[in-house]
């Protein structure tokens, strides 16, 4: 997606450790606007897939996640962190482990609204080593829901995580992938 | 917002323990069609405010703000409680206090998104005891912003924090207010 490409040169930076800024428009500060096309893009790739419910991980998952839903008119259900006393006690769940944090942690929903009748489109902001959406991937299987595929707005395409998603036949779709990135050199794209 | 009201009713549970589940559609699914329906009606409480920003906090707050912003074309920025390596060293902290998870904890936003040149309209989903809409309204004075109101989707209005907040001068208008509840006798709204 050109625009997508032309948003992350002019407003992300490279920092060291593999970290791609983005926090102007997609993961702390969010474009609506901006994201609104990244919305259609996803309703238009897979508009004929009959997606019923959009499944994606909080935080910055929940952003894109609704504004790509109302193209969908399905609703989005968010994978949680942290154990609440909100999430009732059945509940699917599966390991993910965050490099950016570098902790490992649980993700779960509530088995109340993922199931076998599910046709579930997953979306996240990122995908690096895979490691959040093959957690989301297993929840699906947990409940036996259909996964249509995936959508990632940045793929850092360098690392394991599109190979190995897509190696198990699952559909992913990514609106920028990086094919690599340092301060020196800036970023490259697929 | 009578339609929020009937929502709550159909599709809200009541728990020992002041907790009101309502994870079918507002924090943990996302009824995405219908929370267009509240961000329309925020719109049209704050459409001649001149807003041009609006702040939450991670992670239920998220969707909301986001359906909300699409109305007004502008930004969301969502404060965060976890210190992450993608949040800059230039930021505005409060405290806050989550009753639900028994936790303080700092909120955080990146100095660079909010500035004295933004007019704030801060949007929750729940407001109890006002701490972290309190603690928001503190980032937005620490950034010399204008809090221009807030905008609720559920206030349990016989606990403290809307009377704190209204209080001192802000205005705060939140779609359903509940007056009472109890898993015995139900939930009566004001």
């Amino acid at each position: 997606m050109k625009l997508l490409e032309q948003k992350i040169m002019a407003e992300g930076k490279v920092y060291p450790c593999d970290v791609l800024k983005v926090d102007r428009f997609l993961n702390h500060q969010i474009d609506v606007d901006f994201l609104c096309e990244i919305g259609k893009e996803f309703y238009n790739l897979y508009r004929d897939c009959g997606v019923n419910k959009i499944l994606t991980i909080e935080a910055s998952g929940i952003g894109v996640a609704c504004l790509t839903a109302q193209f969908f008119h399905c609703p989005v259900l968010f994978a949680k962190k942290a154990k609440t006393s909100n999430l009732s006690d059945k509940v699917y769940e599966a390991m993910a482990h965050s490099y950016t944090h570098n902790t490992d942690h649980v993700i779960r929903v509530s088995s109340e609204y993922l199931s076998k009748e599910d046709r579930v489109l997953i979306v996240d902001d990122f995908l690096a080593n895979g490691s959040a959406l093959s957690a989301l991937i297993e929840l699906c299987k947990k409940a036996g829901a259909t996964v249509v595929g995936c959508g990632i707005v940045i793929e850092k395409a360098y690392q394991d995580g599109g190979n190995l998603i897509r190696g198990k036949g699952i559909r992913v779709e990514s609106l920028a992938r990086i094919a690599s990135m340092s301060p020196e050199d800036g970023i490259k794209f697929c």
